[in-house]
């Protein structure tokens, strides 16, 4: 039997990695890199740099595979993500077969936590469904850009009693959130902060959490709205891409 | 000056802590045990545990502080919280006046993350916007109980593209819920899984998660409602408390 690792390394900083990955990384005979984009390769010297930081005697090595990347632009969301995720399906399967021999321990590194807005466990599930590919795996928790966030700002996440809703940057603009009174939007390439209609609302954002990078703003919207824009936008002119998050909290 | 850490040590496994905590850990002079109720013996030896594990070569002790306990019943919540924080908030301004001396480090044990429904970052907030007493603080994430149960269960959170509603037991059974067809639910007393309309909905059911008397159930509502109340009941009975919590997500 062959052993999957989906080990969620945190999202930022180094130091948030879990006691439970440390011992998963040392598992693992091979490490699949999947990154993509812009930031691919600061986050795979990451991934390296988290290895080498925290395997100690035992020998890895890593295969890094082309990530397709999505289609952007004026194409149906979930559509697109589906494509992607099929043709992920198929490097997977290539990666597990090709790259792995019985009894051996891969591991997928995952950015922040793997049960949110990442598609290894949907994609692991959805092999294992298949039937083509015998494996086992397991899921290893790491800190969220979530949690990241209200830490760094000091704030809990919901209020006394409430709900929180996590959601993306598209539902945001699209006006598909509940009324709930803490909203945490992550995924938004677009300053969707700018469609809220009460300016009273309090945000907190933080692009590059948890990284020498950090930036964190926070106040009324009708106060910082304007400032977010211009800082983001500087800051992903100066490194060429951006990670940001943020929470909303009604007044 | 002071420093206060709030440190998140995960949601039941010892290994969910972080570098970060471990860290943090190792900086306190003083830690602070604030659990009460039925499951306080175990929740404060897990703490015992954890310092015992991590701490190395650095002197520390413990105070344990009586905390008062919410009023049950037919009150309302916010109020009774309320009142709860505004007492447990002497009780912290005390422990810092007291127990610490200028230049010391006291610590914060706080179960999974201090963002989600816990109470010691507002109430931190709460006494310096008082002015009463002056301190520095940081906070530092850890694994949540909404992670464990995801992780266990090795499933997404979000639907692909699609928002997370995470709320409470208490607004589930009052129909305080929007129609996010991913809901997590916390702090259910009263198994309200049994509210929910649809009993085509799965659930992802998970108590005592990353302990070694972990619980996990999963199904459609119309196949494994019962089973999970019976389960709950009993485990509630051997164990004279429970932790539980699950994820609802819409067929
Ligand atoms: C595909 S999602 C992956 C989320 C990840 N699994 C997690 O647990 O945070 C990527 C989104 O997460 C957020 N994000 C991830 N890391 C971040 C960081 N260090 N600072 C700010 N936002 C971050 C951004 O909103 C980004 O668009
Ligand atoms: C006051 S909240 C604290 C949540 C905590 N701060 C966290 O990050 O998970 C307590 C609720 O968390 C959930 N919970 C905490 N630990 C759990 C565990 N090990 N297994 C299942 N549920 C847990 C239960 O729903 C419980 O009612």
């Amino acid at each position: 039997m062959k052993t999957l690792l989906v080990i969620g390394i945190g999202a930022g900083n180094p130091d948030y990695i879990t006691m439970q990955a440390v011992k998963a990384l040392n598992r693992a005979d091979v490490f699949f890199l999947m990154d993509k984009g812009q930031s691919k390769d600061k986050l795979i010297d990451f991934r390296r740099e988290i290895c080498e930081r925290y395997i100690t005697d035992h020998a890895y090595r890593f295969v890094e595979a082309h990530s397709p990347e999505r289609e952007r632009g004026d194409v149906d969301y979930k559509a697109s993500v589906d494509d992607l995720n099929l043709a992920k399906q198929q490097t997977f399967e290539r990666l597990i077969n090709e790259e792995m021999s019985d009894g051996q321990c891969g591991g997928f590194l995952v950015w922040g936590d793997p049960a949110l807005y990442d598609s290894t466990v949907r994609i692991l599930q959805a092999i294992l469904a298949s039937g083509r590919c015998e494996f086992e795996f397991e899921v290893i928790p790491g800190i969220t850009s979530v949690q990241a966030l209200a830490a760094q700002h000091k704030v809990p996440l919901n209020r006394i009693g409430r709900s929180i809703e996590i959601t993306t940057g598209r539902r945001l603009a699209a006006g598909q959130v509940s009324d709930a009174d803490s909203l945490v939007v992550m995924l938004d390439a677009e300053d969707s902060y700018h469609q809220v209609a009460d300016q009273e609302t309090e945000i907190y954002w933080g692009a590059y959490l948890g990284t020498p990078d950090e930036i964190l703003i926070s106040g009324k919207l009708k106060d910082v709205a304007d400032e977010i824009e211009r800082v983001r936008k500087a800051a992903r002119l100066a490194n060429g891409w951006i990670m940001d998050t943020y929470l909303l909290r009604k007044p």
